[in-house]
Parts: C-alpha cells; sequence; structure tokens
C-alpha cells in the first residue's frame, strides 16, 4: 500500500517547470507582438489536432509543452497584445499573475471564514481599500452595514443583486414559495445583456423586464423610467430593480444614477450601479464624478479584470446592506456548521454569491494595488483615457470618419462616412491582417467601430499605427470601390 | 503622453519574481507538515495587522512577500497537506499549478470560440475525454447531440442542470413569462445544500423541493420518489428535476441511479447526477459501476478540483442534449456578433452556464491528464481508497470507535460509542492541536465524525499518525471524564 510508485511530481522537478513557465510567459509577453492578435484558425482546426483520446501512459512536460507552441498558441486570440482594442479589455499585469500563482499553490477553499481564515479577512480588508480608492460611500464597507465580496464576473454580480431584490421586495418568500409573479425590472436598452440573463435565471422572466429609452447620448431617460414604473404600479405589477450602467459596453454610455437613484427611493427599487470596466475610471480624482449618485445605490460593481490589471476572474461586488444579501443566499447545511460562523464575528463569503467553493483572488487585487499603489493605478489609467481622446481626436479632424457617440473616457465608437457595408468590410480586413483587433456594435440601426484602450501594454505607438492601418486601409477600400 | 514613467512589473522583474514564488510554492509543499493544518487565529486577527487604507506608492514584491509570510500565513488552513481530511479534499498537484500558470499568463477570455479559439476546443476535447475515461454514453459528447463545459463549481452545474429542465418543462415560457408556479423538484434528504440553493434561484423556492427519504445506506429510496412524484400530480403538480447524488458530502451514500433514472423518464423529469467527489473514482474500472445508470441522465457533474489533483476551480458538467441548456441561457447582444457564432460551426461557452466571461480553465486539466496519464491517475485514487478502507478497518475492529454509515470509497464515518458530547470534545481538541484536520456531520440525529482521504500526498503514513492521535486522545479524554 506504501506510494512506491508515485507519480505525482516531485518538489525539484516542479522548481524547473516552474521556472521553465516563467520563462515561457515573460518570452511570451516580449513576442507578443509578432503574434496575429486575432487567432487566424478556422473551426475544428486546433480540436484536430488534438488525439481523440486520453494519454494511457504518463507524458512529460516537454511533449506537453511542445503542443502548447505547435498547437495551442494559434488558437489563441491575444487579450495581451497592445493592439488588442477589441470589446473591454481583460487586461493583467506581472504581479497579479504572481498572486494568481501564489492562490494556486497555496489551494485554499475559501467557502467559510474557518476553511482559511486569511482568505476572507484579506478579502474583506481590499474591498475596504477599493471602496476608500473609489470614495464609495461608508454603507458599502464591511466596518458599517454593508461590504463587498469577489465574484467571478459582472454577470453574477448582477444576478446576485437581482436575487437579494427579489426577496427584499417580497419578504423572502419567493425563495420560499417560488416567484410570487409580479416583479418588474427596469434597465435602458443598452444594458449590458448579462441583466436579462439573470432576470430570467431568477424565475422574473425576460416580459417582465423593461427597457428605457435612452437619450441622445445613449444613457438612460429618468422621465421615462419614471414613467414606465408609474404605468406599472398602476396595472398592479411590483417594480423591484433598476440597473443604471457606468459606461455601457456599447458605447461607453454613463446613465445618471442621482435622477435614477431619486427615483429608485421614491418607488422603493433596488438600485444596482454595473460599472464594469468604467468604474475603475473613478480611482482618479478628475474621474470620481462618474459615480455620483452611488450613495442613493444598493449594490455596485465592477471588474479589476477588466481595466485594472488584475487578472480573469475578478469582480468587486459592493452592496449597502449585507443582511439583506446574506439572508437572500445563506444555506448552513450540518457538515458546515462550526464555532467562528455559529459565533457571528465572521463573514462566510460562500453566503454573498451563488457558488459555494471559492479561491483565494484577493491575494492578486493585493499583490496589484500594492505593487502599483494608487499613484500607480491612476497614472496608467489616465494614460488609456488620453490615448483614447487623441485617437478620438484625430476622428474629428478626419474627414472619412466620424464620432457616433461621446468618448467620455477610453472607448471611442466612430464610423467611415461610406456606410454599414463599408464599414463591416473595413473591420474584416484589418482585424484578418492580425495586426490589430477591434470590434462593432450597431447604434440606432447604424453599424459602428469600436476601438477600446485598455490593454495594460498599450502605449502611443500602438495607437498611432491603428490609426494608421484603419485610415489606410479605409483608402484602398475606397479607390476599389 | 509616452510612457515616460511606468509602474509596469518589466519582463525581467517577472522573471525573477516569478522564479522565487516558483521556490517559495516548492518550499511550502516541502515543509508544509510543519504548520497547524487548521489555521489557529481568532477572528479579526488576520485583518486587524493589514493596513486600513491603500498605499499610495508603490511597493516591492519583497515586502509584499515578507507580509505575505508573517501576516496571511497563520491565516491559512491547510488544504494541500497530507494531514487534511475535512469537508472533501479540494486536492491539487504540480502540472495543474503550471496549467492554471499558464492560463493566468495567456490571459484569454473565452467567452466566444472567436475570442480564442484553443479555449473552447481544447476545452471540448479534454471533456470528450474524460467521457471516455468515465464511460459515459455517447450522448455526453461533442461528437453527439450533447457535450460539456467547465464550471466554476458543482453548485452552478446544479443551477444550469435546473435552469435547463424548468425551460424544458415549460417549452421556453419561464425565461419569458417568469416562473409558472407549479413545478416540483426532488432530491433526497442528504442531496448536498447547493441544490437548494439553486432551486431558490431559479425561483422555484424551497416549499416545491421535496427531500425524499433515504434507506439504512442513507442513499434515496426510489418507492419514496414516485410516491411523492405521484401525489404531486395528483394535486395538480408538475414535476420536472430529480438529483441524484453519487456520493453525498455528508457520508458518501450512492443513491440507485437505475431506478432514479427509470422513474425519470417515466415521469419525464430532468434527472441530474451530482458526483462532485465520487465521480473521479469511475475512472477505475472496478469503480465504474459506481455510474451505472448514468445513461439515463440528462446531466452529469463532478469536480476535478476535488479528487483528480486539479487545482480549484473545475467542475466539469455534461448534458445529454446541449440544444436545452444552450436555448436556456443564450443570450446574443451585438456587440457579440461574429461570422464563427454565426455559422453554427462552433460552441460559444457563454450559453453554457451563468456567467458570461471565462478563463483558459481546461489548459489545468489537460495538464493534469498528460502528467499523470490516465494510469496514473487510477494508480493514485486507488491508493486513496486503500488507504480509507484501512482505517475503516481499523475503526471495525476497535472497541471505542464504531462505523456509522457504509464507506464505499474514501470517506470514513465514524464515531466513539461515548456519545456526541465526547465525539465534539474530541474533534475539537484534536483540530486545535493542528497534527489533523477533520471534521463532523450529523446522521440520525447522531454527531458523527468523517474522515475523508484524498488530498494529493496522503500516504499511509498520514493516515496511521492520525488513526494514532484518535485514538490516544480518545483515551486521555476517557480517562479524565
Amino acid at each position: 500500500m506504501e506510494n512506491t510508485n508515485n507519480f505525482h511530481m516531485s518538489a525539484d522537478e516542479f522548481r524547473k517547470q516552474g521556472k521553465q513557465m516563467i520563462d515561457w510567459i515573460a518570452d511570451y509577453y516580449e513576442n507578443i507582438e509578432s503574434y496575429p492578435v486575432l487567432s487566424q484558425v478556422k473551426p475544428g482546426e486546433i480540436k484536430n489536432q488534438l488525439p481523440d483520446s486520453p494519454p494511457t501512459e504518463s507524458e512529460s512536460m516537454e511533449q506537453i509543452m511542445a503542443d502548447v507552441n505547435s498547437i495551442i498558441m494559434p488558437g489563441i486570440t491575444h487579450w495581451q497584445s497592445p493592439s488588442f482594442f477589441a470589446f473591454f479589455p481583460s487586461n493583467s499585469s506581472g504581479p497579479s499573475v504572481l498572486g494568481d500563482l501564489l492562490s494556486s499553490g497555496l489551494g485554499v477553499q475559501g467557502m467559510l471564514w474557518a476553511t482559511s481564515p486569511a482568505c476572507t479577512e484579506l478579502e474583506t480588508r481590499v474591498l475596504d481599500w477599493l471602496a476608500e480608492m473609489l470614495q464609495l460611500p461608508e454603507k458599502f464597507r464591511s466596518t458599517s452595514v454593508g461590504g463587498a465580496v469577489i465574484q467571478d464576473t459582472a454577470s453574477s454580480a448582477a444576478l446576485s443583486a437581482i436575487l437579494a431584490a427579489r426577496e427584499k421586495k417580497t419578504n423572502y418568500q419567493t425563495n420560499d414559495s417560488g416567484n410570487l409573479g409580479n416583479l418588474v425590472a427596469y434597465v435602458s436598452s443598452h444594458t449590458h445583456s448579462s441583466v436579462e440573463k439573470a432576470i430570467k435565471i431568477a424565475g422574473i422572466g425576460k416580459n417582465n423586464l423593461r427597457l428605457i429609452g435612452v437619450d441622445e447620448n445613449l444613457a438612460m431617460r429618468p422621465d421615462l423610467l419614471e414613467n414606465a414604473i408609474k404605468t406599472d404600479l398602476q396595472n398592479g405589477r411590483i417594480p423591484f430593480f433598476v440597473c443604471a450602467t457606468v459606461g455601457t459596453t456599447s458605447t461607453n454610455a454613463m446613465d445618471p444614477l442621482p435622477e435614477i437613484g431619486h427615483i429608485s427611493q421614491k418607488y422603493n427599487l433596488w438600485m444596482h450601479i454595473d460599472a464594469a470596466m468604467s468604474g475603475t475610471a473613478a480611482i482618479c480624482p478628475e474621474y470620481r464624478y462618474l459615480l455620483n449618485g452611488v450613495e442613493l445605490a444598493d449594490s455596485f460593481s465592477f471588474n479589476p479584470h477588466k481595466w485594472m490589471f488584475t487578472n480573469f476572474d475578478c469582480n468587486c461586488f459592493f452592496v449597502a446592506d449585507r443582511s439583506v444579501l446574506i439572508k437572500t443566499l445563506s444555506i448552513l447545511p450540518e457538515y458546515l456548521k462550526n464555532q467562528a460562523t455559529e459565533s457571528g464575528a465572521v463573514f462566510d463569503y460562500r453566503d454573498w454569491h451563488v457558488q459555494l467553493g471559492r479561491r483565494f483572488r484577493s491575494l492578486k487585487l493585493w499583490f496589484v494595488i500594492r505593487h502599483y499603489g494608487v499613484k500607480g493605478l491612476r497614472y496608467h489609467i489616465q494614460q488609456h483615457i488620453n490615448l483614447a481622446q487623441q485617437f478620438a481626436e484625430w476622428i474629428r479632424k478626419s474627414e472619412e470618419f466620424e464620432l457616433v457617440a461621446p468618448a467620455p473616457l477610453n472607448l471611442v465608437c466612430f464610423a467611415h462616412k461610406k456606410g454599414d457595408d463599408f464599414n463591416k468590410k473595413l473591420l474584416e480586413i484589418i482585424n484578418n491582417r492580425g495586426e490589430m483587433y477591434f470590434t462593432h456594435t450597431i447604434i440606432n440601426g447604424r453599424y459602428v467601430l469600436r476601438m477600446c484602450i485598455g490593454q495594460t501594454n498599450t502605449e502611443t505607438k500602438h495607437v498611432v499605427q491603428a490609426w494608421k492601418i484603419i485610415e489606410e486601409t479605409a483608402k484602398k477600400l475606397s479607390s476599389k470601390e
């Protein structure tokens, strides 16, 4: 029964292979600009190179890494390339990767305070740091009646907010009896699709989600919100939730938080603020105004894994009254009971989200904030905004292109004046060339190009090159028509 | 505007710090037995050592790691200790940590096939490997009408199963109109609490969750299940979902899959199988019988992050008909549209779970399966089972202790004959000493000790030592009474 024949990797082998992996990653970052940003493989191309069946015998790390290089790498779209301008970024940094590595190495599971007190307490402290950096009101801090938790994504945060709102409004009866039927939620027509998904998951039904119209800047119109609430009330419906967005995914539109907040309070709705990418900007004093009105909100979430140099996944979800969230999501089977929980002196974060198990994600966030310092984080966020504003300026001055939406921060929505088909072709040609990667959206029926600047290592030269590629490709395409 | 003042970690610094972190982790594993397994800190002790406010200026990795050593480490409960016998394990391995490190380094976000084809296609392939290793029926493979996806936890997998079941039963109307009210779900009284939580999240309401009684082995009684379904049907309710467990958390009880499966088919229920820890055993041919009946299921999930040397988080969720799952969870806003998705030739895994964003988790699973080979994995699983069976044998032969439930695999539920208070005290004294960590449950009102053997580096000597500690401590405690 003794382990005479042991298949585990020895500590010595781990040292050797681990250091080679660190070098591999450092080499990757040094050479990342040599890869096409958008993977050029066809469906099935990667899978077909992988064996149909798992290996019976042990294989060496050298064999595995050879396959990483030859099979996996051509199928990578390089989110960490400085010429990645697509979607929202998912940026990262050295200290974050190292904090995440430490988390993997420790391998603790922080479902309860007792299962690793440091996992819970570091998280609580670092999230209080973020509350300070964002100048969130006192109620969102652990030292008050609220607090925060790291979730995987803004989707899960929105779901948690909706569930807490649902239970608060139904006096915790939906958890017991099932959906009671008359609830109605509100978003703008530009709110992220994750809220619709969460409304469906929570059993509310998307027919009970009102899409409120937007103004000329694509921000939610409070007057239309209030009208919709009034109509629903007149029809015997129960308005319970509104999501306001700081920086919509399509265009970075900013919903008017104070107005929406006052309406929420007037009609007793739970107000959730989704600031997935743009929330990070509010750590800079000059952009803190974006969060004016957050004091009226019940919950707030943003993703350091988008634009704060913290690798995926890391969403920070703040609630103004943690007791509602905990009462909504708490489950306490016998096998998880312990003295610390029963004393009430600790947070058990499994009661703050859908999942039970959780990894030690605050380490990477702690590493990032300490490595950069608040000053360093502000510096780089400002740099990204400066670059985007420069790009927007070029668009404004261009005779062929025009801005299609305000560019308040690091996202620029623009289009060539030749129309949808031209812009579609332009995007496709450029992305297939591989020197940069950007994406599109539709605004008022119009096909629009999106340039989002937030990758860790994006510098002036990358944005200059991107604009040059866009201009020159457009010229060539024009001349062919 | 140029980055003259750059706060980022340079590639050279990353190489240096990364290698030190690898050494730190290797040292940790080499010295892990010198730490108390269960952290001995008091609530607030870690948090109070961390500054109230974030640092304005950049700090060095040396400062950060000094705090890891002095502040964080005392607050760690050592899940990777070979003397960790608590809950279910969350084991890990060198190749897994390295695969996860590579995932952090690449930093791709695999929400869509197009956002990194390798992230989707490696996942699909490796999950087909697992389907083969577990001898799952053809329908669960991507090459058929089903397929699989990596989720974070068994909680999220159960939620996804419940949502798909809800939509299938209501003809996709709940997503549109909200919960339609009459749905009823079934679990055993020993099913994991995550299913109750998911039933609440999905708007079904826990009053509509029937807890079916268990037999003398704590397995669900199919006759009681069928009776409950019949009663509900007579009362105009709509039975839609049943969860069968392969290895309950409390005692590792095995629900009778074939019988539950036939009832599910007869009454048209979605049958989900939760095999969170014990599913791994089925990769050994001699334990494959545990999954007999899986051919009748609609979904199946297990956690390589529990007992297959793959660090948290990694749940594998298999569905027999992927179209139902996708139709339930799909959302397609304009800004995510792309040619590959529209062609229908690819999987977009964001439609297979709650979250939109996802990291490249299949890398660690691929590394683990290749490093160990199927043979190596089987060998170590068998070793753990052998050790648990040896421990159970000691209990059987003991005059002071007795087994309280069958021990089919690697979990032994036992108790000292002196009763609940004695067992409570015994557990507390031993866990506070720090040489080992185990936990408890309640079975039929009785306080029972749980010894789960599944940590990567647990060998005979650790189990021998654990038994010696338990026996000796019990003797001392007896003599004091």
